[in-house]
């Protein structure tokens, strides 16, 4: 196959802030590469400990996504794999911050209460790329200390279909806002084709961040990201799904936190019946005791939980999706 | 300090189905080594694919736990830790099942829906203690794989306070049915006191389990379990708290899960500015992005979330409840 | 004012499955009556026992709303008051059903388990205008009985703005699947306007339904619906609100369920504090013992609570978004 | 049957802060009736604005029950129908408070977060009996306002079986605090029997509550209540149970809050087949149109959901429990 590469940077007015309702800003096809400059969270308009986000950001334009990319011969009832070859951080440095009513260890819009928000702040983080390391400095205090960089973009999906256009900041099926360190590089995302051209945007990017983030923020970076498509053509996949070299993943959605898990795991029971021939009960049976359970993010609309499992702890498993993962991967690792 | 090793064996009478609203069964002191052998979930009566746990088994005759241990000098305000020196397998076997309407895939008591319970279906795991395997068969195909060993206790509290006496079923802030693979050997547990003598009781072994036990039961094994306890007088601990060489780790029960969630943090959160210094939003922050949130169990009364985070990643932390950590692995590594 | 009278009935292929994302079918002014004709929410499809809803309908063709309407003047920031002076029904029958994984005493798509679905029934009620009674007929078993007719709109709103279009499945801030039979006639609806010109549109019409539509459908029926709306420029509005000649009232819309008593609750007392000068924990206190608390649905992507209080039983309390309840009711009471 | 009055009114040292572990105060039969004096919440102790819970109260010693009854010829497996024939508040004044992290719109122990507590603040309401009237006085400002008096019983049940004591704070199975107005004089209310002679207690009186509870405490009273008990032999109850003259209604306890809602519904359903003969899914349709489903708590540990459906709207219901009801009432009714 003739693989292509493609390079998108968004202007500041091409940057979207929905799945759906947007045009493609380019066409891509299975077996391309595609290097995609993205935008932090805060469309990098918070840079300093006086760039409070409340002020400096105005709704909706948080959490700018690049794209959407039309993926030619992608259509509904197929499963688009997009493959992170790389995630790297475009600055030399990341931000982070409380933000009103927004956060797992505050009250919100949602979980609604009387008590006044937490204070707003905002920490500046080093990155350092060659250490491979992130730098916390306390704000209150002269401590900081280095954290492993571990890079990775917290927004990708595609278009929901049913009409729909959702915020980026939701998480569902079509993807979005999944906020989970597995989505580094290295890791093949399954995400099943609802509209015609799937519309894949990706953006949200995270130097890293603690499972759950529970501020309701990682340390959020711009990036250049690449990444490797390959539509899967008649195979349906409902939830997000994630492949590295070692696990295989499903990712739930939803509130509360339990039902994410329920979806989640519900899911990988299924495809680990289906990778191994086991009947339901004895794949749920031998999740049950194989299993783990990463915690996404429990701040934003839809909290997420992945299921993963160690594919050397399934008996005899099928390649998942006909090997795309291992396809893929050496189609980055390739001469490009 | 002078240690004695007390060991206990229950009879099958002398076996606990609550914490608390029970008189001890022995005394042990700060400095001692107790050698608990634990009955499993079943108390022992499932031990092939014929006996369905719910028909072998009568309510509430389950989850039993070997105690109540009255530890000297405990009073309400005071702290016990617990350090888990070994938990090894009685048996070469375990189990595990299905049992109906109790799981995280099935409707429940508490999600109840119109829908009849799954089938219920008994899975024997073979345990291989040199190997450090555990082997899981398939019970409707002839599949099977190897899992490493792993064993923890589930089940281990003290005595709740307010009068109260609580099915070993549950888990709250005297801890319980705690169901966290982190209950392994090496892990020093922390229970905050809650009334004189602290009541510990302890079972509810598995082989292993994966993270939030999604069947609602783990490969369920008797134990002989080693511990030693030591009381740390005046400071008060609200949830139960877990030490390893690692990290330290809170862990909070509750319904919806994302309660248990913010529980853990809350606590994590406060601990890490505790031991560093840091103050409080500081100390989110820096949880936020290298905090880890393994899932406890999502089957349970009172589902549970582990927060936890890597000493190394704290800056200048002092030492958890004045060292005890440390000193109790040595004890229990001495010469006995 | 003037007054226009609007009528509008859709074709099959006019009836909109999003709020957002569609263009107006008609525009209308500050003190318009409008009729609209409503389909049910199989589109008409569900006519008898053998019309299986999942066999009959097809995603994401349920639900459908007549509209939007572009209201004049109607822009971001201003309020729309929207006055419902008669829901007919359309037919002199309704039908109701159970469908797949869909209510709230089955296990769902979000709260996912192993079990098979319930079984897919259908139930047709006759509709009796003059008694006023909606009679059911058992299916498995030759009873009957009489209910109230009590005829209300499930799914009213705005487009939800930030570039959104919702699925009519879903109840949030714009309003849209609210499915609680305060929605009669009689009763005012204020909705926060998002977008230029507020695009109403509504659908989903019940003959009656109980409180938190349990099995996830009403007594579903095609209306005629008669409405006037107003412009209240300059107020914001950030939940559903109504208000009859006895209530005012706050819709939140979430999951879990609390949250959506918590969203009702937390907007009820700070609309109770505008109303009567009370301070924040004054009027909290008095809507803890002065307040109703009925549940909307607990079967759609978001459930519905409805936090209510007595106009007598608030202290002074002004008039409600300057007494447009008042006016709109006299102008559908006036001569036409 | 012959008839007892039994009066008892507890000496401050004899209240009870658990369901289960104590003695009984008092035996009964079936027959009997018996006037109880309750205490208030606070166990009087907080009569004015400047007695403040958290420094007036202390844990456990919250929320006391009067009790426990043993009812004689009570067992496992039975009935215990509870009637009230009168709830008559024992003082001219009531009162409700704020609490530090607890009630439905404040971050909790449980939904915890890192705000600071809402302010504690004391409310003093004027019972009126004779014009049926409580005055609500604000307290930042002059306004009052008279609220109807509803006396009701807000924690009511049996001692809950499998050895535990639980926290008069708590609603589960075995009634408990269920803080619903439901529970007010002319409701019979149906527990099942968990342990030899039932052991009935019950307190926790408020002169009136909104649904949810909202601020976390009722118009708290001390009262003086009458009932009357019989036991239903060889008739199990899982959840709590209602009847009145109109209605037939079941209880769930749980959270998250929709669980209370499966819960009650779940047993409305079976109820509802069991009286009528319809089958489960016609029963299902008929309370999901028919049916009413009142909030009592968002507050407590565990929360409370009603499910009600009138009698009338049921197809030739047979009696409940064997026509207990109509009995009690009369049995309460007659010459004493």
């Amino acid at each position: 196959m003739t693989r292509g590469k493609i390079t998108y940077r968004p202007a500041r007015d091409e940057l979207a802030y929905t799945f759906g309702g947007r045009l493609p800003v380019a066409h891509v096809r299975s077996g391309d590469i595609l290097e995609v400059h993205t935008e932090d969270c805060f469309g990098g308009l918070v840079r300093g400990p006086g760039d409070l986000p409340s002020q400096v950001c105005r709704m909706p334009y948080l959490n700018p996504v690049s794209g959407p990319f039309f993926v030619e011969d992608a259509a509904p009832g197929d499963t688009l794999a997009v493959h992170l070859a790389s995630v790297t951080p475009a600055r030399a440095w990341g931000v982070s911050s409380t933000f009103p009513h927004f956060g797992a260890l505050t009250s919100t819009s949602r979980t609604a209460t009387l008590q006044p928000p937490l204070q707003e702040r905002v920490w500046v983080y080093d990155i350092d790329q060659e250490a491979g390391l992130v730098r916390f400095h306390a704000t209150d205090s002269d401590h900081s200390v280095d954290l492993p960089l571990d890079p990775m973009i917290g927004t990708i999906g595609v278009a929901p279909g049913g009409f729909e256009a959702r915020s980026t900041i939701v998480a569902d099926t079509h993807g979005g806002n999944l906020d989970t360190p597995q989505l580094r590089a290295g890791t093949t995302l399954y995400l099943g084709v609802r509209v015609h051209g799937a519309m894949l945007a990706l953006g949200d990017g995270h130097a890293r961040q603690g499972e759950g983030e529970a501020c309701g923020v990682g340390v959020e970076i711009a990036t250049v990201t690449t990444l490797a498509v390959e539509v899967i053509k008649g195979v349906p996949t409902v939830w997000p799904r994630l492949e590295t070299d070692r696990e295989i993943i499903s990712i739930g959605c939803a509130r509360p936190l339990e039902d994410a898990y329920r979806i989640a795991h519900h899911d990988l029971v299924a495809w680990t019946s289906e990778l191994t021939g086991l009947d339901t009960l004895d794949a749920y049976q031998l999740i049950s005791q194989a299993g783990r359970a990463p915690i996404g993010n429990v701040c934003d609309p839809d909290y997420t939980v992945l299921a993963a499992v160690d594919k050397t702890l399934l008996p005899e498993p099928g390649p998942a999706y006909d090997g795309v993962h291992g396809r893929l991967r050496q189609t980055v690792a390739g001469p490009r």
